[in-house]
Formats: C-alpha cells, structure tokens, sequence
C-alpha cells in the first residue's frame, strides 16, 4: 500500500513541492508516494486544481522541467489535486504550504493567523489518525508548538484517536529556470516536536530530496527551524538594503559600484554582498523579516523585542523604487505632465511574478505626482495587484519622456537600442543592471540621456 | 641597480608588508627588492624601527612564518628600518603605510588629517623623481586624487622633478596566525590616477603578490578603490550588527542560535552570515564604515550623504559588550560592589591586539556602576589603552561573582572547569562562544549558573 501525501494549499510553493512528491522514486524505481492536492473551493482554488488535473502548472513558469514533470504527474496516476479536505482521511503525512500573512496596514503589524488556524484545524478534523504534519509555511517563530500544536492535539483528543506527528521544514523556493530543482536539490533544515516526528519528517525528506549531495539539517525544535527560515530571509533583506546608502554615494562620488562590488566579492567572507537595485518584491523578502518581532508580541508572549537591522532593512527596500523616481524627477524638472515607460513589473527577473513587486510602489509614487506609466514586462500579460493590462512587446510603446529599466529580464539584454528607439530619445534609466555596457553606450550615441543606479551619469544626452 | 621601495609607516600592516617585500624574489631567485622601512623618530618609532633591524617583528604575533621572515629580512641584507626619511631620495616606489584617523569625540566625525599630509608631504620632498608612490592606507574615497595627488604635484613643481606616479591599493591584513600570508596570498584591488601609474603599481604587487593563485583587480579609479575598501569593512560590521537582535530573540525564545546559524551557512548566498559575539574592535571595522560620509563632506564636496545601515551597525556593535553586562546585571541583582573577571581583552581570537577592543566599553561600563574588573589574556601582557596589567593565567584569579568569556582564544577552550573553577561557583557567561558544549555542562554541573549570548540561559545554578 502507497504511502499517501497531502500537500494543503496549491499556491507557488505547494503546487510545485506537490509535484516534487509525485515525481519522488521509492523502492523497484515505483512511486514512492500517492499525492493528493488540496486547495479551498474558491474560484482561486478551482483553478489550481483543474489546471494541476490537467498537466498544467498553475503559475506561469520558466522552468520546463517542472513542466513536463506536472505534465506527467497528471498521466502517471499517482498524483490528482482536489478541493474535497475529506480525502485527508487517508494521508499519511500531510505538507502544510497554506499561506501566513500580516496586515502591514495595522499602527503595528499583525498576523493574519485565522485562515491558517482554519487549515491546521481541517487537518485535524480529517486526517487519518496518528498522521505526519509537516508544516512548510513560513511562521512566526514558535507557531508549531504554540498554535499547530495545541489545535491538533484537541483534534485528536475530540476525535479519540492516536495524536499527530508534527515537524516543521521549510523551502528555498526560488522561482525562475530552476524553480522544480530548488525544492530537491538544495539543503533543507527540519525539526519535529518529538523525535518520532523528527524521524518521520527526515524520513519523507530523503524521498523528495536529493539528500545525498545536499543534508539534511536536523534542529533541536519547531521554534529554532522556524527561526532560521524568518533569519534567513531577514539576512537576505538586510543584504539587499545595506548597498543601497553605497549605490547613492557612487552616484554622487563618480564610482560604477558595480566594479566595486566585483572586486569585493572575490572575498569568501564577503561573497553575499549585493549589487544595488530597484527593491526587493515577492512574498516572502517583504514579509518575513517582520515575523520574529511579531512572533515576540503575539505568540511567543515576549512582549516587544527590537529588531533594528531588520526593520530598517525593510523601510529601505520598500522606498528603495523611489531613487529612480526621484532621478527622472530632477533630469525632466519635474513628473507632472510626463509619460515614463516601466520595462519589467515582476519582482524578480525571468518570473512572471508580480507579487508585492518594487514596481507597484514605483507606478503608484510617480502617478500620485501626476506622471502617466505605461508597463512592459516580457512575462506578464496582466498586472492581477493592480488590474492593469501590461504591453509584452516594448515596440508598442508610445513615446515617453523616459523609460525605467526595472528588472533584469533576459529580453531586456536582447535589446538594439538605434532600432528600439527609432529616433526618439528618451531619457534611460537603468535601474537594476538590466542593460550592458554596450546598450548603455548605444543608448548614449543615439542622444539619450542616460543613467544607472549605483553608477550615475553614463551620458547627460547632449553627447548625440 | 635593486629596485628600491620604501614602506612608510611601520605599524602593523606597514612592518608585515616591508617584510613581504623583503621576502618577495625576482630573476634568478634573488631578492626582488630593497626595502627600507621608515617610521617617525620619536620613542614608538623608534622602538619599531631597532625591533625590525634586530630581526624582530615589534607586534606580539602568532605567526611563526611573519617571526622567521623578519629575522631573515634582517640577516638577508635588503632589508633595513630607519627613521631617517632622506632615504627616500633612492625610492623607486614609496607604499604609504601611515595612519589616517577619526577624531569621534566632535559633534560630527571629523577626518584628522594633518599627520597623513604631513606624510605625504615628506614623499613630496624627497622621493626619487617620477617614484610610484602607493597609498596602502585606509583612506576616505577622493583622497588620492583630492589630497594626496595635488600635495605630490605641488612638490614635484616646486623641486622640478618628473611628477609622481600615484596608485591606490589596500590592503586585507589579518592579524592572526597567518598575517604574513593574508598580504602575501589573498586578492587585492588596484587603481592608479593614470595608466602608467595603475601599470606600474601591478608590477609592483605581481611580485610581492601570489597574483597566479589570487589574481589582481584593477579599479577604474583610485575613488574607486578607496570605496572599494571602506564599503567592504562596513559590510563586514553591518553583517555583525546584524545578528545582534537575532542572538537576544534567541535567548529569549530558547533557541540556540548558533545550530540555527550553522543551517542557513550551508546556503552559498548566506555563508557570510555571523553569529552572536561580544563585539567589535581593532582598528578598521570600528572607523571604515564611517569614512565614506566622512569623504563625502569633508574631501568630496557633497554634503551630507545618509549611511542609515552602516551608522546603525556601528552603533549596534559599539553596545555589543553592554549585553552580556546586562546580563549579569540581571543574574546578581546589580553590579555595585561585585567582581568580574574578565577573560579576553584583545579585539580578536589568538591575538595580543587590544586597540579598540570591545573589553575596553565592558570594562568601563562595568566599572562605572561600581564593579571590579579582574583582566585575563592569555596573550596580553598590560593593556595599554587602559594602562593596567593583565593576568596571564586564569588561576590567578581571585574570587569573582561572574567570569564572561568575551574572546574565543583557543586557550579558553582547554579549561577543564572544576579544576580551574577550585570549588567556586561564580556566574559563567560565554559572550562569544568561546567554550565547548562540554566545559558549558560542566561548568553547570558544578554548580554554576551559566549563560550563552546567543543561546540564552543554559543553567541557572541550581542543578549541582
């Protein structure tokens, strides 16, 4: 009899770990697991799982192997994707990946924990008794053994069965070319509240993941492995917002950063140094450094405990898309009246993603101060977070009085700047190493003004 | 004719890097160079100068190789130390090697320039016609081509002589075990005001330099190298502050930090992650991160440039010590009237190095709420910033209510605690994880209370 799988939610994480347990190998090369996917019954939710029953990744992706991976899970005949929680009835370990939000928009950021609460109580309604919770959404520090923990445990109890094993594990998903690969061949840290849980959760790992080249890490508690995934992704924040001070002073001081930063990281101590950029989007950089001090106040009972690296990190990165507003501010005297083209939307380069991205703050700045935005992106068709259509073709554009190189999208590097232009100057402001050297150049000869961020005037445009 | 090359300045980056030039062979196997190492003429000079010339390097050093090549500079015949600066009339190539300051007592940090253009001043005066001159110094951006370039100018004008050749390249000295070899084998940048000069300063480093294994940078511009320098030392302090408030949620929410740390350093975009420590001291990442907005006002003519992240690092790592402090603070109900041993006062494992050491705010701090301090350093003799002896040998000390390990030397790590703690039982708190797990229990099994930075309270003293 297959061990079964149920991985709880189907968003960007759940849907590809899903595929990651169908595609997992067990003895005589079979099938290690029968997985079932399970979204609400929302239009959202529906969506997913006709999409994923059809042999279609939901989201828009890259990565072609997990593509054909989704496309075979669905015609193997161990993977189907449901909204009916009832079939947890029959898991043996059930991968939590429900989404954990706060609302920024209180005086003081709060967790949105109901719909998550919801989830974990779904679980201990259906799931087979004694089953193997293993919790891979990103949490507060200390929610597996004060939240997860107490709501299965009276599950258990009301249902009078034997209690749930409960471990935590948390993913590196990177989105992009190598989206699938990031979930089963990179290192992974997990943790359970007993050492059966540990044992069990270690054992499932080694199934989906290539533990072989990349060990696994086993922490002493929920708590510490929760910790580390919110630390992790605060370290990389605070990365991303330390060059930045750096990026304006080269400006100004008439350095290119970015020979700076090779010249740096050939240190081993000092290869995690940034290059500057347009911010930092996605769900998880712009979130997750806030968990630790909301998991002080509100579930590990701590009362406030400062995190001034982290916070700062986060109020730099969110105004971080405003440096180039202000740069095209001061080279048209001014954004009233003025049209700039904004070429990528996604937060990150090569994804479709546009999730929480820097551009939302850039477009929404620039036209409370009266300038008009038309968007390009290689990658997305539509703008979900703020319901705008999105040219994929920069040769629709009209003409503009500057154009935003904001996310350093391969086509972008594709560009022939004469035949782009045609023979219109706008000014250029590259803003995320999106162009080279040359493009640069060739913006320059074709009488662009032309600037980037972390390196200043490449060109005042009266060079032509 | 040898190639003559002076080293100004003969502190602890020039003295190891006069040696490393001494050492440095070119054809046939014979000395590359001949060195002369020049410092001031009065008593510290002085002191430098008859120590280099009797074959001992002047700083305590761990470094048998840097110990064995300064006797052999000495005895091989190119080499010899004076403070004689006529000398530098045979100069092909001058390296400057002299201390640049910041004054921090003003309102606002100010640049002590005076000592580093007076030197400058003395190259101007006597060095060879057309010599390289090869600014080593730590130095805010704009300096070369603001302050140095126009002194050498001015003197080559005045005297009618070829200008100067003036290159920019810093070093990455660690003291240490293997001091000699981190100018030897280790990256550098370079930079030269013009090509003749960048060229010949990578003739220069290719032969000092194992340039095969690690090769050469050359930067556009010696602002750029001079950014290049002071950016990676404020990325260093700002990757130590960051930790801070991480290491003081872990110790509340009883999670070890350090297992935490130790997952996320397998991940190549995290591995310069830190851990928790006692603070930050020496020379450079205590002012470095500064001299950027130094530059910026006072060399550069920009005004005020805003360093959020590395003005907070600085600040964060300046109260580092103030934490353990607080800590037995809490655990003796006060710090009036009690004593406190503690061990390590240097700024950093397994050297006698105390400028600017963390111990220093301790102990000042701990005495001006009425402690008594008691100073161990395995490799210190007196402590010269503060003019007091140090015990060399932990049994020396006397009866304490508290010992904090602030230095992790590798002597510490050889303590068997029950012998060493003869029946006593005072608070035990490794600020800087520098006991094993093993001495951590034994030192609780014993009967003492014990705390790590970073991991919280480990025992709380009852549990003899």
């Amino acid at each position: 009899m297959n061990t079964v799988v149920c991985v709880q939610g189907l968003g960007f994480v759940g849907s590809a770990m899903a595929i990651a347990c169908a595609r997992a190998v067990g003895n005589l090369g079979a099938p290690a697991f029968e997985v079932i996917g399970i979204d609400l019954p929302n239009e959202q939710g529906k969506a997913r799982i006709d999409s994923l029953n059809r042999g279609e990744f939901p989201f828009a992706s890259t990565d072609s192997s997990l593509i054909e991976e989704t496309r075979r899970a669905a015609h193997r005949g161990n993977f189907k994707a449901t909204s009916d929680s009832t079939v947890m009835k029959r898991a043996d370990i059930v991968v939590v990946d429900v989404p954990l939000d706060i609302d920024f928009d209180q005086p003081t950021p709060k967790l949105v924990l109901t719909p998550f609460e919801r989830a974990i109580a779904t679980i201990g309604e259906h799931a087979k008794p004694g089953a193997l919770v293993v919790v891979e959404t990103t949490v507060p520090p200390g929610t597996c053994e004060n939240v997860v923990l107490p709501i299965l445990r009276q599950s258990a109890e009301r249902r009078g069965i034997q209690p749930f094993a409960l471990a935590h594990s948390y993913e590196r998903v990177m989105p992009g070319e190598h989206y699938l690969e990031s979930i089963t061949s990179f290192w992974r840290a997990y943790s359970g509240i007993d050492d059966d849980s540990a044992r069990r959760c270690e054992e499932f790992l080694t199934k989906v993941i290539d533990t072989a080249n990349y060990p696994l890490k086993r922490l002493s508690s929920p708590t510490a492995s929760e910790t580390a995934k919110v630390l992790e992704n605060a370290y990389r924040a605070t990365n991303i917002a330390f060059i930045d001070e750096w990026g304006r002073f080269a400006e100004k001081a008439n350095v290119d950063l970015y020979e700076v930063i090779d010249a740096i990281r050939v240190r081993p101590t000092h290869n995690n140094i940034r290059q500057p950029g347009f911010g930092v989007g996605g769900y998880c950089l712009t979130k997750d450094p806030e968990f630790a001090a909301i998991a002080a106040r509100e579930v590990l009972g701590l009362g406030n405990q400062d995190f001034p690296m982290s916070e700062l990190a986060m109020r730099i990165n969110r105004d971080m898309p405003l440096h180039p507003l202000r740069l095209i501010d001061a080279n048209l005297g001014g954004l009233h009246g003025k049209s700039i083209a904004l070429a990528g939307i996604s937060y990150r380069q090569d994804v479709a993603d546009t999730r929480y991205s820097p551009s939302q703050t850039f477009v929404e700045s620039a036209e409370r101060e009266g300038a008009t935005i038309h968007c390009f992106d290689p990658l997305v068709q539509h703008w979900d977070e703020l319901d705008r259509p999105v040219l994929n073709e920069m040769h629709q554009c009209p003409d503009v009085h500057a154009v935003v190189f904001a996310v350093p999208h391969r086509e972008f590097r594709a560009i022939e700047p004469h035949a782009w232009l045609g023979g219109k100057t706008p000014l250029i402001v590259d803003a995320n190493d999106c162009l080279s050297a040359e493009q640069l150049g060739a913006f320059a000869a074709a009488g662009c003004g032309v600037h980037k961020v972390g390196r200043g005037l490449v060109s005042d445009g009266a060079g032509a």
